[in-house]
């Protein structure tokens, strides 16, 4: 049960409003995901969040769907079922396979074996990466 | 302090050595980390521990770079000094450069932060996300 | 589903009766939330918990209020449903309005932004800060 | 060691220094904190960081203080050094006293414990607070 | 909602379905955790994953069931609902009783406590303890 | 740096010298161990916890060394560098060997491994683990 009510559009401030304008404007859709209905609860929040993953997520240096793996990625690790089941649907629209979705999980689920065997063996920097 | 001693060559047994072996041929380097160095003082948990980084790290249906990239995200999320630093520095030698390095640290904080707020209002998911 | 019962006060031990009698005085309510009733599966765990959130939890240096804002920001960053959603209704009960619970939010979603991106560059403490 | 250099007022770009001089007369001090001169290696990404933590951390319907508290919980629980070590130093400037330090450490440890007994015993949420 | 299918046998490659074969013919049972199916949508992943679990967790220097309760342990920490459950379950059958799951119970939460203390007075490690 | 100073025998209090005293006499040994000293800054915090530890540390349904394999592999999961440290020395000091300690990180990693796979997969309980 979400701790804020998901706000429809008649139910939400013009400033949030003017968001999920922006929203289904820059994602070429009509649906605005829950997140953002709950956040709109506080409309300032939801501003600065929404130009945050707006600025974040769009192609720079590395593109789309790399960044979306990424996304996918901290989630899986961090177990929240929220960001990896929409981003995960966002990466296969940008094209990821499910070839591609295996080996992912692959790289999750060795990383976080090894971030563990790191911190229980507590083995330091080898000498050569340090300044 | 690690809580094991790095092993050189000469005391490591031979089933590690063979595996010290295998990473410099698989790795074109004579160096090998002190990671490895430290698990040899259970040659099979070295063995079945390379063994999958090698296998999982192999370019596939994602490439090298992405892995690399992958999988420092995960470790900055779980906030392994080890493992953001050396596989960094393989992410640099395999080509990351550093107006990509910012936007992996961009997502990064991103990606945390959504987690957290999606933790923190309990929103569900998408009627329309689900099976 | 929970790994253990339920006890309701006919099922439970007499040492764990006892602990629901006091959390019935000291919070002035009937209702015993359903940790304690699965706890009691193991009264001595029961009580010591019992016993630890009273001291903790009570006005001291801080007061009531502040202290639940703290167990809720704790228990976003680790995503406890269960923590999350009674803790908050505690702190509404405590006097938390909604612009309060917004600011708590934007506060979570810093704080897990910025450790990670000092997680991330591997910044050292400031020579300024160090003894 | 930072993966990227600390960068002096010399070396920080015009849009990294304009960011050095609204800390400056934000916090009205002459320091700047080694994450921003680190963070500095991306100025964008300076930038927002930078306007993120004045919009949250101003005083609102929470004080800074209690900001601060909620701000270093949650380092702590992420055992984040740098972010637990300055903002204490923070909280103390804001008037934090031992013994509110000592109350603070108390509840982080309560909450950890009881985040866990509950993700331990699978509790559901109760029937009350479901809506 | 799982992102991949359970794949039951007939949908199974080859390879998956040799290994169901291995975990029915391992565990003495028909049948097999859905978590094989899913992974099943990716046969490499599958038998490597398996190939691990088996070797990992028979009976070694450490009991079966002293494996179980660290495997359980961790699954508290990390909040892994399936984990907990199943382990659980296999650890009862393997003779874990209540008046030990009580005690496990107790030892994750001080553990977690103390961490969070560690981490949140930055105590260093004893000089006694270094190298 | 810890945040509070380490109190020795004349700094500390009445109330957390009888606390150093009772673990002298509990462990049998002269040492205090350096979170005891700092935690020694809040007396009552001190006697709690130490009650806490003495409590549940002891042997009981499980036996001490398992108790501490428990408390390790979740210092190892959370990357607690002082409880890592401490907590191997202790197991160390009641039997553990090498090979079993081996065993213990083999099972670490892959429970960490296995925890990611299943947030990563999002695959439910299965139907007969549900009440």
């Amino acid at each position: 049960m979400a701790l804020w009510p998901k706000l429809d559009d008649a139910q939400a401030s013009p400033q949030a409003r003017a968001v999920f304008d922006d929203i289904r404007a820059s994602r070429n859709t009509d649906y605005v995901n829950d997140i953002w209905r709950v956040l709109a609860n506080d409309p300032a929040l939801l501003e600065r969040t929404w130009q945050q993953v707006k600025t974040v997520m769009r192609p720079g240096a590395l593109d789309a769907l790399t960044k979306e793996l990424i996304y996918v990625a901290i989630s899986m690790t961090n177990d929240c079922e929220y960001c990896v089941t929409t981003h995960t649907g966002a990466a296969r629209a940008k094209g990821m396979t499910e070839e591609q979705f295996g080996e992912l999980l692959a790289v999750v689920g060795l990383a976080n074996q090894l971030n563990a065997l790191v911190a229980g063996t507590r083995v330091e920097v080898d000498q050569r990466y340090r300044g």
